[in-house]
């Protein structure tokens, strides 16, 4: 059973990994085997689609956001707007971090592949719309302490505020892979806590 | 002389429109010579490769975005934030009239690719880091204007603002084509001219 697990968590690895460095369509089912170091019938033994192993793939991302940036960056030892700031500051040391790994700014696994596959995986396509969207009702729910607290005005919609820090936080990481600058995250994104947008 | 013109012409748009439909990857010379009703033979007498293709996909989008959106956008009828105010309303009435046309919200083609191959080609990430450049050169002399004529306060970085709207706008347009939601473009894009980068 052990060697069981060992072998898709392999897999699934490989997959993420390839498809973060690289792209989904750039990286077939080939490539995450011999990268996993299992044969082709195993793969499919574990999945039976490489659609269905990026499903897999989306859903191990966000876990590891939620636990490694989110949970850390959101905790309530700061005022919610400095909880926002060291969002900012952490996902720039973990982009730097792994520009130092693999010589490229990888941006975000949620954004490229999304970008590279909307038009053509409905169900992809989805799968990170729903992750956006629990992304943004963290960051919604820190803008509503903010409001709570005094820190934020309260006609502010912090849902569609939220969304439009996500899409910056999104924009400036696309920039920083465009421009392979890591540095570019750390002067940026910052001014992600600036932007409001009003309930209409 | 004619023919050959439009059969260039015919391998150029029919690259512009595949590779904006789908992706890079996923559109080969094979479906550009089928959708432009030539030969392979043919595709590689004006273009070497498909890299090459693409890296004139690139000028061709850069010359319609400034003629199409940018110079409309940004001529001096407006107060400079007003163009601006003008630039995102352009932008998702675009991004809408795709939508109704394609059935999917495409997004920016310069963002399209730069995610999908920035780690992969170094030729294509280059060529849009350059066009990248130029829209923030359009934009931050939008902020020039705007800081001549007190709308915008002198600390105020006009070339890292220039870039952190652009960012935004193409954070934006990434998040309405993973929601194919035009309406999201109109809904966020106006903040664009909040965001501010002072001086250092």
């Amino acid at each position: 059973m052990q060697a069981t697990a060992d072998t898709q968590q392999r897999i699934l690895d490989s997959a993420r990994e390839l498809f973060f460095a690289r792209s989904y369509a750039d990286v077939g089912v080939a490539d995450i085997c011999e990268h996993a170091g299992v044969k082709k019938g195993s793969f499919y033994h574990f999945y039976p689609s490489k659609q269905a192993l990026t499903l897999a793939v989306l859903d191990a991302h966000f876990v590891d956001i939620k636990e490694k940036l989110i949970d850390q960056a959101f905790a309530e030892d700061l005022p919610p707007l400095a909880r926002m700031a060291r969002f900012a500051e952490m996902a720039y040391q973990f982009q730097k971090q792994v520009s130092l790994e693999t010589g490229h700014v990888l941006g975000c696994p949620f954004g490229n592949l999304s970008t590279e596959l909307s038009t053509q995986d409905e169900l992809i396509r989805e799968r990170i719309q729903q992750s956006f969207a629990r992304l943004q009702t963290l960051l919604s729910g820190v803008l509503k302490t903010a409001q709570a607290g005094g820190e934020v005005a309260p006609e502010v919609d912090a849902s569609a505020t939220a969304q439009a820090m996500l899409a910056y936080f999104e924009g400036v990481l696309l920039m920083a892979k465009n421009q392979n600058n890591p540095e570019l995250i750390r002067h940026l994104l910052p001014a992600m806590v600036q932007i409001r947008i009003n309930q209409s």
